[in-house]
Formats: structure tokens, C-alpha cells, sequence
């Protein structure tokens, strides 16, 4: 019998040091280069040489400005800033590389639908299927302010605005066109075959009809992270791949089981399967020859990590300012219940140590939440195997400590493993992105999913 | 003593047959490849052999619908549709080349400034330096009701919104960040360096500070086209290169003499010199080994205009349906007086030829309004000289009608010998876009610019 098959992105972001706080520092780390065509192009072939399906790029469009409330301390250790355009390198990346994806981030808040939806078919017809879009409805005050909002909307109102963003868009990239009108006869296209879409709704009016032929997926491939009730909601009807994090290592398999048993049955009440979404956690590996030179890795690299840096980091995230907690104060004795139990799932793995929050932020800035893996290739690969077959997970987003090295020595040493098991692919068999996450003929959106389903008008078309 | 030099750009657009209606029929017109990479990169190489400038991409973000109340005929001959977005193939075209700068419109109605600035800044770096801007206003209605406005703001309205606009992108990108802001010592940025634009204004909030530390051109490159007296106007107090069109062959020179007289004005108005701006008038090569050569190949090209096509570009342009026109009519009989005046200047090049509607809409689908010049590469280098040192022209949009053969034939025949005659560059001296245009070393916006000269709360910064 075939094993299950996991599925990888390298995820990062077009920043300096986006994830890790203060690691730019790190002599191997080349995100001051963030700014160039080669940074990038070198990245995509690396991830390519592995056979991952894509490089994800998130993305903010504002600085972290919780923590002291002021921006100063994001500033000094460039804390997701400076923050480049992530769309706007991918041409660049998809010449360099021939199946590679690219799923970038991009907010439903901040740009019309009608512009977004000409944006991924535009990169979609240059890359011949390769991207991805995770969705993103924005959680800092600091972007809302400067794009035209007073204000961030408050969460719920975000995801009402959202679906119907998401039916704008999927009428534009589903509805709009046909198949086959792109005739290139005596006409160019066939203005029977393209039709207006007339949406009219709440947040948005957009009559018109798609400025852009039908490219190779259509629809991008839809990715989504909430964790929230209305974040899941809106994952199981819309996502793809659903990005996660398993914080508390000794609890991961169980806390994925349970998401992964919650999303399946939001699944259910949308006519989706199961295996229609791909359950994507992140991890961060730390990688050694032997296991103590792992460990040796980690303390080195958590030597780098700037306390105002993570503090900021983990304030823009949570909302709270961190620098009203006393770093020495033990975890356990913080007076709010919530924020308890938001640091201690970092603390879980070492039941004897009593972490303070110094302890705990610190370890959120060398791994944004996610479960950090250290040890040898092969006990690497033991974990990722576990969560993928007992815990379900579908795959995993790879974070970077350092740029690229961190995924140089992956693709070097934990891929050759992982497909010594049988477990990865040894070469892509499809050309798109849809194809690498759903398997090969799956180009286009699913028939049973929303956005394949909506109607202009009632009308069947497309 | 050195002879003036010329500047030359590539003109098009990321659609079939952008410029040229119903040419996307011709053999050798390659616009249907207009969505793969292959398709740019070459293009951008075959412009940089030339030594050009700029590729200039125009954009709209709409249908020109205006012709029948309706888009058939746009879609029907691909009339600037499909239209992708050309900011995104910038960073494959910068990887395949060295020098050449990308000249990318944007409308500043669609897009919020604080968006506009982040997208041009990262260019900026990736491209390191060779990036500028065409600012639009953008007259298309069916743009306007598809990107959450109700209708097309009223002209005049458009420019004062420009204003601001252009005053918000300004403090982003030349008072934001202190050239020495990134450090990267123990601070990756020096949060004193940074700062925020804190503008208030009518039309934008914009608080924070810009996303990105200072790229190699800070302000891209300014083009503008406004031909109207806010247009002019702005464009004298803007713009770095103004792009104009000389309709009237027989009075280009004249025509021409007269406009840059008057920017020449204004722009002492904004204490700026004629030699700031580059004025850049559009030009339309129809290239042959002998004078019959290039005429009997200016009339296959006219075998391949399309009627309708054409028209529907020109309804668009004009605000004014000429499906109401009778074709057959004489131009000099038509009862409005400014149609008439309109359609004339395409005529004027043969007296004594009677001109019907026909006529001129055919001619407007070759020409877009721009001059075409017929004749042997020296025919063309002669012409191009009288506009240059007689008309005063800086330099000139080359319009392309067959893609990329176009471009491919001027470069190999027209640019030698322009380069023979000694007004035109032999290779690159800067590196940057604005050196291109304004010399070697002048990387920034020259200090007498407006853009230059603004002030953050009254400070002087960077």
C-alpha cells in the first residue's frame, strides 16, 4: 500500500528577518539581501531542487506597534520590516524554475476584489498555473490606518466583508469567462462567451466582467490560517490548505487530531471531503549531523534572538503589550488566565522547568508559535512522520531561522530521508500548484466546492 | 560640439493588440503570447540591445465600452483586453536584462497612495533602480464603477485628488527614512532615522511611516501625459518626462514647439528648467529597405485594421459613440465642430484627399493619434532629427504594430544609424533609470523638485 504522501512549502516572507527576531544578525543569515532578484531566484531553485509544492510568502502591510506601544522596537530588529510587496518578485522566481508554486499572502481587506482578482490571473497566466493565494483579513491597527480605514473592523465584521470579497472574486475567476472564448478567428474573443458579472451586495458593487481570459487553475489555490471560530468556519467552506500550529509539542498529535476532527466535520456542512483540504502545520527544524550538534544549533541560534524584538513580535500577535508583564515573573503566576495559557503551551515540553515570560518570549522569537524539531535528519523525518500519520497532518510549512540556509540544509539532508520512506514525492508529477496539493488532472477548483458553485444570475456557466 | 541626444522607449501594453486594432490578426504579430514570460523577456532584451530608455507599459482597468453602449466590440478585437496587470512582469524582465528601466502607468484613482508606494519601492529595489512611474487619472467609467466608486470622479476633481496623492507618496518616499536609517549593527534599523508622515488631508489619512527603507531611485521616475490645462499643469510641476502625441504631420514640428513652449512656462512657475523634463511625443516606424518597401508595408498593415475595433478605441478616447456617425461621411461635414477638429488633425497629411469617418477611425486603429513615419531606417533617423532638433523633442514612445517584430526592426535598423548620426547612446553610462534620462549620476529627484522640497510638520529630513 502506498504511504501517505506529505506535501511542503518553505515559508518566509519578503522582510529581513520576518520569523525569527534578531536573527539577521546571525552571520549565515542573507535576508539583508531580501531586496534583490537574487535572493529570491536562489531561493526558488533551492526549494525547486527539493520538489517542495511552493514558497509561501506572508505578508503585513503595517509594523508591529503593540509593545511599548511604539514601533521602535520592530524598527530595531526589523521585525517584518521592511516589508516589500510579496506579489511582486514572483515572476522573477517562476523564470528561474519550472514547477515550483508561489501562495502569497494577500489581505481581503485592503485592495478592491476587482484589482486582487486581476493580480493572481495575471501571475497565474505568467507562471502557467504555479500560484496560491492565502487568504488574510489583517489583524494590525497599524495597516488599517494608513489604507484608507479609521479603523481595523472588528473580526466578525472582517469575515462577513470577506465572503463576499470571496464571491466577487470567484465570480470574476469562475463565472466570467468560458473555456473556449478565446476564439482567435475573425474575432479575438468571442463576446458571447463573456459575460458581466453584476454583483451587487453589501461591501461591494462590481458590474463589470474579468479583465483577463480564463489562465491555467482559474481560481488560485486557496489557502487559509484562521483558528478562530469564524476563521475555521471560513477555512471549511473556502481553503484548500489550511495553515496551523501545533504550539505544545508533547500534546501535538492530539491537538491536531482534535483540529483536524473540528475542520472535517465544518468540511461536511459544505459538501467537501476530507481529502479535499490539505492540513498544513508549521514546523521549524534544527538540524544536525549527529543529535547534540542539533542541540549545539539551537542554543546557538537562541543566543541571536532579541527579547524587544520577540516581545514585539508576540504583542502585534497577541494584541497584548508585553512590556507590561515583568520578564522574570513566573508563567504560571501571570495574573489573566489567557495569556497563561498562551505562554505555557510554549512551556509544556520541559514539565520540571518553571518558564518565565523572558522564557517564554524568547522562544517565541526564535519560533512564531510554531513546533520546533530538533535532531538528526532521520529524527526529523521520525517526527514529521508521526504527525502526518498519527496526528493526520497533510504537510508542513518549513520555517527558516536563518535565510536560506535553513532550507538548504533541508533539502540537503531531511528530503533524501523522507523520500527514502516513501513518504515525499522524488519528482512532481503535475504542472500546477492545484496539481501538486490535490494530484495530477485536479487543475482547476474541485466540483464540489462554494466557488465552483455560485451562480451569475442563477445561471449555469463556465 | 555634442549634438542633442535622444531618448527612446518601448510603448506598450500587457494585452493582445494593445495600440494597434485588430493587428493582433497580422502573422507576425506575437500579442497572443502576451501572458507568458518568454513573451516579455525577450522584449525587454531586444529594447536593452537597442539601448532603450524604457519599456513604458500603459494599463487600463477597464473596457472601453463606450462605442454601441457596449464592450463586444472591444472584446471582439481585443481592444486593451485582456488587461493584465504589468506590474508583475517587471522582476522576470529586470532578471534578463542589466540596464533597461521599466516605465510602469498606474492610475492614482484605484489604489490606495500608501499601496501605490510600497508596490513602486519594491520594484525600486528589485529592479535596483530602474523603475518609473506613468501616473494616470484614468477617464475609463467602466474602471471607476468596478473599483468601489460610483462613477468616474469629475476631471478636475481627479487632479486635486492627484495632488495629495502625489503628496502623500512623496513624504513616503523622500521624508520617511534617512538615507543611513539601516544600520544593521546591533539595530538593524536606527529607529531615529525613521520616521512617520503623520499626513492629514482631504481626500487621504495616511499616519504611519513608508513600509520600506530607502531603494536606489527613492521616487521613481515621473512620467506623465495629461494634455488638458490641469493636465499640463501637473505635469509641470511632476513630471520627469511628459509624454505628448504630434496628431498633425504637416504641423508636428510647430505643434510641437508650441507645447514645449508652454510646459516650458509652467514649469518656471514651479522653479523648475525645460531641461528637467524630457518631452517625449509617441511615433509609429513603418520600416521598409526602400520607400516602396515601407509604404506597401504600411498598407498590409491598414488590411489588418479592424473598423469596429478601431472605433471602439476611439469612442473611448473621445467620450463621443462613433457608432452614431455615418462612416461614409466627409469629415468636414460633420456637425460637431471639436469632431471635426479632431478627426481632421489625422487628415491633414494629403490636402486634396476628401476624408470620410471611415477614414480617420481607420487610421486612428493604425495610429492611436500618434504621428507614423514611412520610410527607410535614414527616412525614419531624418524625420526623428527634425522633431528632435527642430521640434525640440527629447525623445520619442516608439509604438510598436506587430509585436515584438516591431521593436526587433527598429532596433536593427533604425537605432544604428541614429547612433551613426551621433544622437544616440552607443551603451548605458548610469545604471538607473533617471541617469538614462537626466545623466549620469543624477539617481535621486533633482533638487528643485516639488517632490524634493516637502516637508514633513515643517522639518527638513533626508
Amino acid at each position: 500500500m502506498t504511504k501517505k504522501q506529505i506535501h511542503l512549502n518553505g515559508f518566509t516572507q519578503n522582510s529581513a528577518s520576518p520569523h525569527a527576531a534578531g536573527l539577521w544578525r546571525h552571520p549565515e543569515h542573507q535576508g539583508k539581501e531580501h531586496g534583490t532578484l537574487a535572493y529570491w531566484t536562489n531561493l526558488a531553485k533551492t526549494l525547486e531542487r527539493g520538489k517542495f509544492d511552493a514558497l509561501f510568502l506572508a505578508d503585513v502591510i503595517g509594523v508591529y506597534d503593540v509593545y511599548q506601544g511604539s514601533n521602535q522596537a520592530a524598527l530595531a530588529q526589523a521585525v517584518q520590516v521592511p516589508a516589500h510587496d510579496p506579489l511582486l518578485a514572483v515572476s522573477a522566481m517562476a523564470q528561474a524554475t519550472e514547477k515550483l508554486g508561489f501562495a502569497i499572502t494577500a489581505s481581503a481587506t485592503y485592495i478592491q476584489p476587482y484589482q486582487l482578482a486581476r493580480q493572481y490571473s495575471t501571475l497565474d497566466h505568467l507562471t502557467n498555473g504555479r500560484i496560491g493565494w492565502n487568504i488574510v483579513t489583517s489583524y494590525l491597527e497599524s495597516e488599517a490606518v494608513n489604507l484608507g480605514l479609521s479603523g481595523l473592523i472588528p473580526h466578525d465584521e472582517r469575515y462577513d466583508r470577506a465572503e463576499e470579497y470571496l464571491d466577487v472574486v470567484y465570480k470574476l475567476w469562475e463565472q466570467s469567462w468560458d473555456d473556449d472564448a478565446v476564439v482567435q478567428d475573425t474575432q479575438y474573443i468571442d463576446p458571447t462567451k463573456v459575460r458581466e458579472i453584476a454583483h451587487e451586495g453589501k461591501y461591494f458593487n462590481v458590474p463589470g466582467l474579468h479583465l483577463i481570459e480564463p489562465s491555467k487553475q482559474r481560481t488560485p489555490l486557496l489557502f487559509q490560517a484562521g483558528s478562530s471560530e469564524r476563521g475555521r468556519e471560513f477555512a471549511a467552506k473556502h481553503a484548500e490548505g489550511i495553515f496551523t500550529n501545533t504550539q505544545n509539542q508533547k500534546n501535538a498529535v492530539a491537538e491536531l487530531q482534535a483540529f483536524i476532527a473540528d475542520i472535517t466535520e465544518r468540511l461536511h456542512k459544505y459538501g467537501r471531503k476530507r481529502e479535499d483540504v490539505k492540513i498544513i502545520p508549521a514546523v521549524v527544524p534544527i538540524i544536525g549531523a549527529t543529535e547534540e550538534e542539533a542541540y549545539a544549533k539551537l542554543e546557538e541560534y537562541k543566543s541571536y534572538v532579541d527579547y524587544d524584538g520577540a516581545a514585539a513580535l508576540l504583542s502585534g500577535h497577541s494584541g497584548v503589550d508585553f512590556s507590561k508583564l515583568d520578564p522574570d515573573q513566573y508563567v504560571e503566576n501571570l495574573p489573566s488566565q489567557a495569556m497563561q495559557s498562551r505562554l505555557q503551551s510554549y512551556t509544556s515540553d520541559n514539565v520540571d522547568y518553571r518558564w518565565t515570560v523572558r522564557d517564554a518570549v524568547l522562544y517565541h522569537g526564535l519560533t512564531n508559535g510554531s513546533e520546533v524539531i530538533v535532531g538528526t535528519p532521520s529524527q526529523i523525518a521520525d517526527r514529521l512522520e508521526v504527525l502526518s500519520q498519527e496526528g493526520g497532518a497533510d504537510g508542513f510549512n518549513i520555517r527558516q531561522v536563518v535565510n536560506p540556509a535553513s532550507f538548504e540544509e533541508f533539502v540537503d539532508t531531511v528530503v533524501p530521508e523522507l523520500q527514502k520512506r516513501g513518504i515525499y514525492r522524488t519528482d512532481y508529477e503535475g504542472d500546477t500548484l492545484r496539481e501538486h496539493y490535490l494530484g495530477q488532472g485536479q487543475v482547476r477548483l474541485k466540483d464540489n466546492h462554494y466557488g465552483k458553485q455560485l451562480r451569475i444570475g442563477g445561471e449555469v456557466h463556465a
